[in-house]
């Protein structure tokens, strides 16, 4: 799809030098562009690079309002943003068709909305609500009782287990896996046995949260889980029972959360990180890769970075690994 | 499902104290409870809540017996377990359907027992056996030769590779990969190519084990993969090719066990801990979470808590982690 | 599938003590070989317990040259190699149909090559290339515009997102995502928000790669995830967009790989290792279970295995932990 730089940055709320009837259909890195890619540049030494790229223009920072430009700009204050807003114009996600394919089994009391796409072989159980827009890619399997909201994307070969609620423009990459049985067991002091303890709370996502590819978030026990407006999960993310996650909170690949720990809105969670059970981390922590959180510990310490395990604020445990390092190297 | 009050304390062993005739038809949380639900206290500091709750009844340890009691109690030395034996009474599994679906594919040579429900689009391959009373959840893939037993329930989307078997009541969650390859090459001294090793073991599965969503467990490279009876398998686990697992081990998420590793009966893995190849974790040992066991080595001690890579007894563990902070403070 | 010993040695290079005329049709560890099957030998110790075996035949290295034979024997340079390739000679891989299954949905526009085989309920897209005598395994989804090579084995419920491009003789494991979009996100200064970065790049795998059950692979953001010939991939691992990996790479079980990351040839990284965005570790350097490499970090030094997090030699680092366990006895 074709805009005029214009239209595009107005959308962005950007202001063009030079010539704004030129125009872009697509975008692109600065080493990949072709003729009608926009390119985005955040710092200015990357800036000639882009002026002698391919590119019908380039969306950047002030910084490069004084220069002399070879090709029309975007000027805006955050560039890489309005570069992933610009990204919206055009259509990128693969040809979803527009229809609900004749292999597709949805039982008869489930409400479709309007310009809901759904692709081959899925099934929609009982009493399943599927909003506006939403589109819900092969193989999947959305139980009975499940509630999607509108214009959400579920990628193949999803599993939603019954009940689970998702809000508006979810994204749900494949594999996933939403509302699974917690783990949860009584052992029988007599026999020794584990009995399974009853998984029968559900999992509510809100709106405009990501989830990624083979992701796990079980269902409450008894309560519900909940994942905030805005979260973006990335892959092999484990989420357990009766977990709480605020809004806007970011989680890196193979991250795990174990039962009823709240992360509250802002945390930046790195990859591979552990969270016990009820541990609580508090608005806008950082905790970095492979950092530990033992049971029923509190975090807080908003834009303060923890590392380690137990996690301890970095700048401590930098200086703990120094000192180790030092004694090492005196043997 | 309304049962009395009575019906359910003999099914769990336990003496009522008050009404036994009132009915009742679910169980809850205490916040949660609704008049008909069943609710456990397990410390005495929450009897009051559960009294004012709206929960119809309450099962209790010993200590609530002497208490004047505004509703009736089931009074029982395991509470806990008690609730989750009460929960098996109603019903909660979102209502699988009695039948073989239309769009299942069975191959004729497959042997189904009675009441075997099979959900939408699953294939059953050649000489699969399914007994009686076992789920088969959409989507699901069973290759050849695959042997399920009774009332197992197996959720949608997960493959079981060809000559898998799983015993009796054996739960496998949405998306779990049983049986697939062991990871296993040979580098040709010459080439530097890694040359695949045959994976041609079998994959066997005993009773009462329960599997999490999206788990990985490999089939033998020339043996057998083992799970011992009554085992518990979080989310996202890997168990690699010829592990042995004893009988009532519980592993929790993201846990990974390397080739030919033995776990014995009794043991407790917590999330994220890794085990090297070759290792034996003897009977009853408790690693903590994010713990690491490098190659070869035997972990003793019934009951002791390991942590930390390499895994060592957590006392001595955290007064390491005592004196490197110290040092590092007095710098 | 009979095979004379003879033929057996030509193809692997080896020579034979004893009868040639001796014929096999099948392989097994020592100790559960059955009359038939060939076994092998790496380690002289091991060499009594192969002749009193059941085999009818044993591939062994040198030592084995000068002893005694009650049984035929292979002698090669690389016995456990030897054995790995005529493995190869007998067929394993669970009976695929060699049809193109009637319930599959394949595009009008995908081409396919010769003998492709298709399992059930696979959903072929648009512009699909599928090479000669690749297998496809039930209910995987092969998205619009992927290419797959020749002699490729996809097991089932794989996921492959648009674009994606497969060499010859890949092996993809049941459950694997590959081509999904990366964890990228453009945080709003003003609102706080995370506008989603466009990821709209590529994945591309060479020649002779495995890629184990459930892991997870993710297309470049605005260019390319390359994986090298001949590298091999465990279960559950994750790697993210823009990552380079280079040939004959080895990745265990768990480990993930931020973006942009670049793996050169030959390393070994071992299970559970994250490794930050935009690290480098380059050739042949080997990665210790559980280790960890910060971002931007370069790790070089071929053969040399590194531990820990950070992840530093492992001869430094096992001194460090000796130097801690002394301090922590003596308090």
């Amino acid at each position: 799809m074709k805009h005029t730089l214009k239209a595009v940055a107005e959308a962005v709320g950007g202001r063009i030098i030079g010539e704004d009837a030129v125009s872009v259909c697509g975008i692109a890195s600065i080493e990949k562009a072709a003729p009608g890619d926009l390119v985005f540049v955040e710092e200015e030494k990357n800036l000639q690079a882009a002026m002698h790229s391919n590119a019908s223009a380039v969306i950047a920072g002030e910084f490069a309002a004084w220069t002399k430009h070879s090709k029309p700009f975007v000027i805006t204050q955050q560039p890489k943003l309005a570069f992933a807003q610009a990204a919206r114009f055009f259509h990128f996600d693969g040809g979803w068709p527009a229809e609900i394919h004749p292999t597709t089994i949805v039982h008869p009391s489930a409400r479709l909305g309007a310009n809901v796409s759904i692709e081959a072989r899925v099934i929609v159980g009982e009493n399943v609500e599927i909003g506006e827009g939403s589109r819900i890619g092969a193989g999947s399997v959305i139980a009975a009782d499940v509630h999607i909201g509108m214009n959400c994307t579920i990628y193949p070969n999803v599993t939603i287990y019954s009940g689970t609620k998702l809000g508006d423009r979810v994204i749900v990459h494949a594999g996933a896996v939403l509302g699974s049985d917690g783990f949860g067991y009584v052992r029988d002091a007599k026999s020794g046995k584990y009995e399974k303890f009853p998984q029968i709370g559900r999992l509510e996502i809100s709106d405009d949260v990501e989830i990624g590819a083979n992701t796990t978030i079980d269902r409450g026990a008894l309560e519900v889980t909940r994942i905030g407006r805005g979260t973006k999960i990335d892959n092999l993310v484990h989420i357990a029972h009766n977990v709480q996650i605020g809004e806007d909170v970011v989680i890196a690949a193979q991250t795990g959360i174990s039962g009823s720990a709240v992360i509250e809105n802002n945390a930046v969670i790195a990859g591979q990180v552990g969270i016990a059970d009820h541990v609580r981390i508090e608005q806008g922590v950082i905790l970095g890769a492979q950092s530990g959180v033992p049971t029923k510990k509190v975090i807080r310490g908003k834009g303060i970075v923890f590392w380690g395990t137990p996690a301890r604020p970095i700048r401590g445990y930098l200086k703990e690994l120094a000192v180790l390092a030092r004694l090492a190297k005196k043997e």
